[in-house]
């Protein structure tokens, strides 16, 4: 029997609505069923309840309810235990998220018999090294970004990869995204897509000084050390765009592949191919026809 | 009595449904009508046939069926005359035609009575000089670009404004638009998009060599001056991206603004947000979430 | 006797070597001399003491010694009188500044004979209006922007231009910028490089989370109102990326043309086009050569 | 006893002058050496001429001198046999070549010691598909580039990736690059910069009318089909910038990456990172400062 973790992005009521019907399918089918405690509570179902600290030890999977940035934040949270996530989007098309939830009752079934692919998505260890110091790490999904603050007029940051000076950048600030965070910040940033599978990390500055600056395609195994300086002192790191650290001048943010991934499950028929094409290719030609 | 000159873009057979359409509706109202020949003949009206040449001495407003591609041409070929044209999208949206298809009765009556403005769009001037001899002037409403054939590697263009060195650019060439042509090929090419009314020119270049090369506003004012040389032979200059002439090396392509405008039809409460808005600003927001 | 202001960035060492000749010239050529009162106690002649406020009445030009951002700061002092500028660069290449420092004795020459131009910048003002009341107002040359923070994970904002809603933009903020302020940030988000006398203002998108949002050229008489909301609170206002104020969700900011400009003294043979093609075309080319 | 087969781009005089010294430098050290047979009858050696033909016989290593456009088409022409190329610019800095021409002997030196690391290098197999017909088959270590003519309006390809519809962009046309062509065409249109390490292949729209078409990076195993549609019929491919073939409408065009590399010769302490810095980051910072 396997058992199913659920988490929830409490703040969308339809979560709330296919919760209860994917335990109901669940359940019928002799599946178990964990949910936070909060949410058992809620649901008056206190025999599920289960904090995602104990998933590891009892959780065959996890569902997650609620778009990409909440399975960004699952996947975080459960990066060292190696447990394949299915993301439900609700209603709105995901990058990440690959169940619809109009096919609830055929996503269970089809998770457990076993008929899905898993993918391993890259993710980052971040580190912030203060006066020599290790002071704050972190892993990521989506990606690392170094931003100045509001006010903040320019960050100057010299990057090394491998130890070999690699370059100095000045501007707004700079990210490092996975593959899969190419569709995320750095592709506003004028990043380029990158397929899951491709080997690599993306370093791209965020509206650079220095016009020549272009978005570089690294390898995968590369160990990026960044200094930042600034003349204002407001600097953050953010993790997924979701976690933010107050960085200092001369502090140094040491980014490098991690050993954990993201194991997403995936069905076999359906791939990233149509997300790109419907979200970035767009079917709309929107420059005025020549002809 | 007024008298309409309607043209039609052959190759859309809903443009004959319609213009069988405004036919009635303007007869009925007392207009005039005059069509081009061939296009009078197939309705069997040769009663309102008229060249396109002829035009200027007995029509006081064009209407155009076609799409923003037709209008185009339409505008190079009437613009000594200053007759305002209104342009019928057929079914899509267009930039430069006004009104829609599903709403004659109700633009025809509009235009009889005179309840429009007219906006004056900026047109170009494009002369070719070769070993000091003007070739070929050319009259143009969205744009002139000189670019290189499928099999050339590069063309290096020098340019000048009003007789003062501007730049050197490398690439696939470089276009000279208007702010009408804003959004047509210079958008593709990276250039803003620039508000009908603001009295400036667009240089954009295509797929710089350099870096730091980047589009320029111009003073509507400027005459640019630029000098084209290639390793291999097969340079085009092209206006509107309709008209085509192959280029020599040293050739020098003129460019200034026209004496001559394009007056387009506009109602008052449309304007040219809605557009922009729904083919530029988009309503999807395609970059991941990252909330 | 003309009367010359000599305002100085005292960070800036090789600015005072400057300051001490151009006394010694100006009074040798019988032009009055004023500076900032702790300038001249530094120097030892208190005789020339006069606080900027005072300048409006006393002195016919001003002198800036620092850089375009010491000059932006003095353009925004003296904004409501309309005295003539002259920028010193201290040694490396600005857009705003116009003399070289080795070549004073003809510069003051030049500047003392009237042989120049005046070139009158577009200025902005911004407005912050917060529950209907005006709460902050300020002048800028180069530009305003509305920047997130560094944690913030995104701005929306929504522009209306003269009253008519123009669109929203969801991203890291929005600059407003002048064809002065062209070639400052705007330029590093993507904006176009506007000639200085081109009547307009930039609206530039800062890393827009909506692919198709472009840089767009308005009417310099465009009214544009902006109104900000944000699912963090970190949002900022700059003006000219050197004053920041702190904006609430929902605040509105109005950038509009002021009647104030800024009079640059200008050598007639000496223009923009010099700076545009040493600091933006560059010489090098960078791309690898394809023949 | 060592062989070395030494290609010169006959149009660049320097390259002559440092052919009789690497002759000199190699013979003096026990070396063979191979020249093309108008090369060495114009040098009098007709004892050292042997077709390129023959060079995989005979040969141990390639030398190449004149740029980065020579080593390209050596590249392809050698692909076949994993002969490795030492490329020596000739004063300009370039990507691919890795010898200074003032430090010959030392070079020699090296070379002739085994001092050096090889550097894989992906290469991309194209090949143009006529109805169902293989027409044309070619080898590429930068790009394969298909491209509307001077007069085209435009292109439009359907791209298919491991036979999945991908999408269709519009516009002047389409790049397939590998990470070495990264810093060249591709460039030019907005691609970002791979290292050379990364195992993919760069998909760059060139001038897309679909605002939201972005460079993509692919994995390395992709098979791309590429078909091509255009209302006039002027199209080109074009191989590393430098072997072009007409197009058809309803033409295919399949790229994947080759079973053959090229073979770089490379110091182990001098590296890609050099001429990024150099070439890419630029030491100027080109937009006005902020502060």
């Amino acid at each position: 029997m396997q058992t199913i973790g659920i988490l929830v992005n409490k703040g969308k009521p339809k979560a709330r609505v296919i919760l209860k019907e994917l335990i109901l399918l669940l359940e019928a089918r002799g599946a178990g069923v964990r949910l936070e405690p909060d949410m058992a509570e809620s649901l008056e179902r206190m025999d599920l309840a289960l904090t995602v600290e104990e998933f590891p030890d009892s959780v065959d999977l996890v569902f997650v309810l609620g778009g990409d940035g909440t399975l960004l934040g699952v996947a975080r949270q459960l990066a060292p235990y190696q447990i394949p996530i299915l993301g439900f989007n609700l209603g709105y098309l995901g990058f990440l998220s690959e169940a619809e939830p109009d096919s609830l009752s055929s996503a269970v079934d089809r998770v457990l018999a076993g008929d899905y692919t898993i993918e391993h998505r890259l993710m980052l260890d971040a580190e912030v090294v203060r006066n020599g110091h290790s002071l704050e790490k972190s892993v990521a999904l989506n990606d690392v970004g170094i931003a100045k603050g509001s006010f903040s007029r320019m960050i100057t940051s010299t990057v090394f990869m491998d130890g070999e000076y690699l370059g100095t950048y000045s501007g707004d600030g700079l990210i490092v995204s996975t593959p899969t965070g190419s569709t995320a910040y750095s592709l506003s940033c004028g990043g380029p897509i990158v397929w899951p599978g491709v080997r690599c990390v993306l370093l791209t500055p965020i509206c650079p000084h220095t016009l020549t600056s272009r978005p570089m395609v690294l390898p995968a195994e590369s160990v990026l050390e960044i200094k930042v300086s600034a003349t204002h002192h407001d600097l953050g790191l953010t993790i997924d765009g979701q976690l933010g650290y107050r960085l200092q001048v001369d502090d140094i943010i040491r980014v490098k592949a991690s050993r954990f991934v993201t194991s997403l499950i995936k069905w076999k028929e359906r791939n990233f191919f149509e997300v790109v094409r419907k979200k970035l290719q767009g079917e709309q030609e929107v420059v005025e026809e020549r002809t």
